[in-house]
């Protein structure tokens, strides 16, 4: 019963009127022949993808599941038609290299695309995520001719990726994982290794919906060193590719089980066992992570918009119902007096909860957007110093975009259930299944306590502060709406003092930053936030939809943002407060 | 792979160190049985009966759910037996009236009971809350026959009972409901009616583990006044007793369906329909809604206890898995280092997520049984003021235990599947489950939203403040540990600022009460838990327990009591923040 409807006119105002992206597409030589119309019309047919095409199986997706018979993974019933359409409508190739079919459109127009296609359908689009992701990282690290094997069927959906990180003992730290590669000395492709392990939790590991499936998968190499320095990148396809880039010898791996998840049904997460596989080193030997964090910042961010498409399918359905449901009146008089009560949306906590929704909502995209944008320029712009410091940027707010939007995506499904009350719990109205799905977000790719970690340790730390200071001080330099410039000079001024504090504090002691690594990287989001509503409040137009922008500001100042002051106030908190407790009293 | 211990050495603090229930008990003329050594064999029984009757069966329920065949319910593998072994064990009687075979021990001691109940097996419990809610009704609003009809069948769990309250179009709304009670004037027994309507989400409304199954249906009188003061109450068998108390003929009434739920599956939920069922009057015509609401200050205490207990349940979980992952180093140095790794205890971030979860768990038994002991003083206490006092009391707090109680269950559930990282989403570890189960408690009894509107207009608003303030002036006499007195001194603050705030100024706006509502609930559950952890501390014992509960309070007064700032921030905003967006605009 849930549908989904493309949010255009809010992500024209945000290309458009917020970012001038219009403008910046125009002065960037790779990006020319991008203009407001083709944006338009690409939104516009992505969205009509979402809506027509992906949506209408997200229900059916997550009563069916995958099943798995003798090592063979099946999807939902219309997901392979569905995963068609995407494929063959290019909508995996938009970000690729166009010297190898890919449509090298700036990431600023695909991230918008991604918030819709998450939003309809998280299951079915992730078979497209690790396509686009996998692409990604052999564009980065493989050789010509790996580019020439593997990047055009990627790019047209025939084949689809999958990535191999995690094994039974080894999550987080992948330093101790075990999967180990032998070189194959009379291989008849140079570079060959036997792949030999057990990865757990990979999702697309094995379905039926394309020819082929590219597995990037992480291993050690018999002289590696011991840790995370140890670990390789191979290419493992399920069939080896012939020379005439068709699928050759079925390689030797299988899916030994799919999880029974919490949501994400549709998505087939595999255990594969790897048995001799013949892989292909991708990168340099012992290189591997890096290899993969190449892509981890289009990655984790994709996940964040995972957690904001999922609220925006939450909130449109919770409004929906808010309008159609019929309970009691509004306490400022009947506004439906010849009915049997009012709308939900009279009253003044469920317009709350749907105000809450909306306002993360708005700025989430905005900031999906904002960090789309310096991804762009850390690769377009035409300065060396210009990347450098998008660069310097993507990696600070990558770890914020992915635990931020996916940790509010979240709050805010649950948020958005709680308004069709005890009918947000039955399965077929469909909004517990928007949080199930949401849940994963906060998840994978690094859990969002490890995101928090990266933020405060390898990015703020690491350079003494400087690129979170710069980004304070641009964030200073913006003008206000009257009524929100002290509230959005207070939320700086508490991010700016909590940060040097935590710069301060952490040279004594080494578990501060850990203690307070999540609280950190909640302020740093939210005032973001409050800085993005700002500026949407002062770009919003003077029309109807300009007033919708302004209300939600004023709510987001007033009812919002004063988390501020309880984040700051904890992270002043010194670490003995999370530390002093026995690990036996647990 | 979930496995749940009693909390007793907890319990038996707060008992007996920091509420003293033994020499009130020794002082209660009604109660002068209970004592110390009683009490905790009563407490260790039932925790054995939660560890290895129930919580054997958690999992299991959840995976096979309820089924329906020809409107007949059955429940989950093995759920009668335990559910047997729960009612001949006189689980299901110990609040019950002695006259009629309850033992008629103190709400203290039936609660830390119902945490570990609904700890364990949230879905098993349910079928004896809902017949010791029953019973309840039918001690306070049944004449003498129905009394000895009923009572001592219900109390030995033989028959089971149920609440029809919502309708499709009625929910929260139960003024517009339609189910109608028409006089069956040829009837044998006195006050009977055909009852004839359906009815939504009705808890254990069938099933196959008790003889007979007793409704409390609400219904229309055909000369009731229209809205919420023309419905009255039924007792409505599924087998009409025999003058010798057995079953006798099949009441026309059935399951038309069961729902599928998010969680607590092994729960049946049914629609049912009542075909010109016999029901009797129970309680004055037209009074139902007063009726039902006699028993809603213990069942709305006792679903907070539902989130409470499941949140115990993750914790401990969450416990035992970061104690046996070995996943990175601690910062402060191996601690583990003849290991891989060292386990997830040493990370301050996994800390933090387990100290949230326990700080808020210790508070909320505390608070859960302080609720209590006003229920008992309400019941029991010499005095007609003493007892009126108390009543007041427990009126303003109810809404309060139902929804901070469940809203933190939630929120802690999350936090500690989070602590299992990709394990958390997968079904086998159990963890998700608890999620999902803890995820209704939120929702029914009156979604928590409409308990903030209970708080802040029936309880708050309505005598002027004078209880709320009441309280504010018995905290603020608490004499805290010197190193919390001026966080506890500084909440008390915002909560008595903020009452003082939404009485001036709900006077000029009829919107305000429900703009902040929620966040005014939860301010002064904050504070309340505040409170209760300043008296932990104080009571604490000088030993290792006694230190636990140290660093624990510590941890609540550093990172989790600051968000009192926010609420009171937030509360301050008035109505319009909520009220401008147009309906038509959301």
């Amino acid at each position: 019963m849930v549908a989904f409807a493309a949010p255009q006119r809010d992500i024209e105002f945000l290309l458009f009127d917020l970012f001038g992206m219009e403008s910046t597409w125009a002065n960037t030589p790779a990006l020319t022949d991008i203009n407001a119309d083709l944006a338009r019309a690409v939104v516009n047919e992505g969205g009509r993808i979402a809506s027509e095409v992906l949506a209408p199986l997200n229900q059916s997706g997550d009563e069916e599941g995958c099943h798995i018979d003798n090592g063979a993974v099946s999807v939902p019933k219309g997901f392979g038609a569905a995963f068609g359409e995407l494929a063959q409508g290019g909508w995996l190739s938009l970000s690729g290299n166009p010297e190898f079919g890919g449509q090298g459109m700036p990431k600023t127009l695909s991230c918008v695309l991604e918030e819709m296609f998450y939003g309809s359908n998280s299951s079915l689009y992730l078979y497209g995520t690790l396509t686009v992701g996998a692409a990604m990282c052999i564009d980065a690290h493989g050789s010509e001719t790996q580019k020439r094997d593997y990047l055009p069927k990627l790019y047209s959906g025939e084949w689809t990726g999958a990535m191999a990180l995690t094994e039974a003992h080894a999550g987080t730290d992948l330093g101790i994982m075990r999967t180990r590669a032998e070189p194959i000395n009379d291989a008849a492709v140079e570079g060959a290794y036997a792949i030999t392990g057990t990865k757990i939790f990979i999702s697309s590991g094995d379905h039926d919906m394309a020819d082929n499936i590219v597995h990037l998968v992480l291993a050690r190499l018999p002289d590696a060193p011991a840790g995370s320095k140890g670990i390789s990148l191979f290419i493992v396809p399920k069939f080896l590719p012939t020379s005439d880039n068709d699928c050759g010898e079925r390689n030797s791996f299988a899916a030994g089980s799919i999880e029974h998840k919490m949501g994400i049904r549709g998505s087939a997460t595999c255990v594969i066992n790897y048995d001799g596989a013949t892989g292909f080193l991708l990168g340099e030997p012992h290189r591997g992570l890096a290899g993969m964090f190449t892509m981890m910042n289009y990655e984790r961010l994709s996940i964040g918009i995972q957690g904001l498409g999922l609220s925006e399918l939450a909130y449109q359905n919770a409004v929906t119902y808010a309008r159609d449901r019929l309970q009691g009146r509004s306490p400022t008089g009947a506004q439906n007096p010849n009915g049997p009560a009012d709308s939900l949306l009279v009253h003044p906590d469920v317009r709350r909860m749907l105000l809450t929704v909306r306002a993360y909502n708005e700025a989430g995209r905005a900031f999906a957007l904002y960090v789309g944008q310096q991804l762009d320029q850390a690769k377009y712009a035409e300065s060396a110093e210009d990347r450098a410091a998008a660069q310097s940027k993507v990696e600070l707010l990558t770890p914020i975009a992915k635990a931020y939007l996916s940790d509010r995506g979240f709050d805010c499904t649950v948020l958005a259930q709680q308004v069709l009350g005890g009918h947000g719990y039955i399965g077929e109205w469909g909004m517990e299944q928007i949080v199930r799905d949401a849940r994963i977000a906060q998840i994978y790719e690094g859990a969002n306590g490890v995101q928090a970690l990266d933020l405060i340790g390898r990015k703020m730390l690491r350079d003494g502060g400087v690129t979170a200071m710069a980004l304070v001080a641009e964030m200073r330099e913006t003008q206000a709406p009257a009524e929100f410039a002290a509230g959005l000079s207070a939320a700086i001024d508490s991010l700016a003092q909590a940060t040097e504090s935590v710069l301060a504090r952490s040279k004594d002691d080494p578990a501060l930053a850990g203690a307070v690594s999540v609280d950190y990287l909640e302020l740093f989001g939210l005032v973001l936030y409050a800085w993005l509503w700002a500026r949407m409040a002062a770009s919003a137009p003077a029309d109807e939809f300009g007033d919708n922008k302004r209300h939600t500001a004023k709510y987001f100042f007033a009812r919002v943002l004063p988390r501020h002051l309880s984040l700051a106030a904890s992270i002043d908190a010194d670490a003995s407060a999370v530390m002093d407790l026995p690990n036996d009293a647990f």
